[in-house]
């Protein structure tokens, strides 16, 4: 067997470039490994199928968000402690990962079964840390409420950062996001509100 | 053939007592057509298959909602907007509605695959909202933000409702949430936030 240096990272690359070129759908596991230059066996070594190649990376984006928050300031309020996770994706999301991200949210907006697979991961990332905030004592309803905006924010972020050219905006455009968000609710005051508050 | 009064509401009920019962994966649509005393046939004519009993308000309910946004002040904040539309469900998530809506929301969480029906389901209503807001000339990302924030906020609502006793509490936890939101909001001011601010 020849030594196959970051076999991950050419089956990630042709992998991106055939389903670019030919449609998910349209692309096999055999496709991507000989584009490779590696066999279908080394394919399997390192994931169970071809979608899986578009979210290798769900779980250490997860892990980071969660180590973050976990070691946000205990005393931070519930929306502070999500985006300290969220800040912790800056460093995931950098310049060089742009393209990469920008193929791959093309991939998925193209094949409803991925873009599902897309909502699951930012649901499992909102339940996970709503749950972290209940273990700092976050009443439950707070706790889910500041996880689905905080999640909410980060996926703003993430595609307001693949949709316009800078590759090293995502820590900006994730603070433009937040006064968007914080100027949405300054400016909200229906008249129902205003009957809540009686 | 007999005359079928509500043959629906009769297959609707008879679906919810089965899947409680045995599970959802475990029943079949003869099960539930023979437990409301109707054939196959007649709930075929109906319902395409039996994740469908689940399901078949939703467009009913994103339609009410749309409606609702479309029918408010056209100078109203993107957000308010948005709140005017979940507003109008508290008239569908009626008192009569609260057992329903329980029992269904446990069949729901028991079954992944319902359970990315429903991440769906909240994602298109999310979808449509950022639609008919950039049809009133708001700004598409600010559009976006609204949107999500609008539908976590009825997604929370809904949660709370069918996890309390009150089944007419739909609105009066609706305001909960906003005055919630607002505060998570006020509070939220980490050092991200203000280096944003410079």
């Amino acid at each position: 067997m020849r030594w196959q240096p970051d076999a991950v990272g050419r089956l990630q690359a042709s992998a991106l470039e055939l389903f670019a070129e030919r449609g998910y759908d349209a692309t096999t596991v055999a496709d991507i490994a000989g584009r490779a230059g590696l066999t279908r066996r080394t394919f399997f070594r390192h994931f169970t199928d071809k979608r899986e190649v578009l979210f290798v990376g769900s779980e250490q984006l997860l892990q980071a968000f969660l180590a973050a928050m976990e070691a946000a300031d205990l005393d931070a309020p519930p929306l502070d402690t999500v985006i300290v996770g969220v800040e912790a994706l800056a460093d995931i999301f950098g310049p060089e990962r742009h393209q990469f991200a920008r193929t791959r949210a093309a991939i998925i907006s193209s094949c409803p079964e991925l873009h599902e697979r897309e909502l699951i991961k930012l649901a499992s990332m909102s339940a996970a840390a709503a749950e972290t905030l209940r273990t700092r004592r976050v009443p439950g309803p707070v706790a889910t409420l500041a996880a689905d905006t905080g999640v909410n924010v980060f996926h703003a972020t993430f595609t307001r950062w693949i949709a316009q050219d800078d590759p090293a905006a995502f820590r900006r455009i994730l603070h433009e996001v937040l006064r968007t968000l914080s100027s949405l609710i300054a400016h909200h005051r229906s008249d129902t509100d205003t009957a809540a508050l009686t």
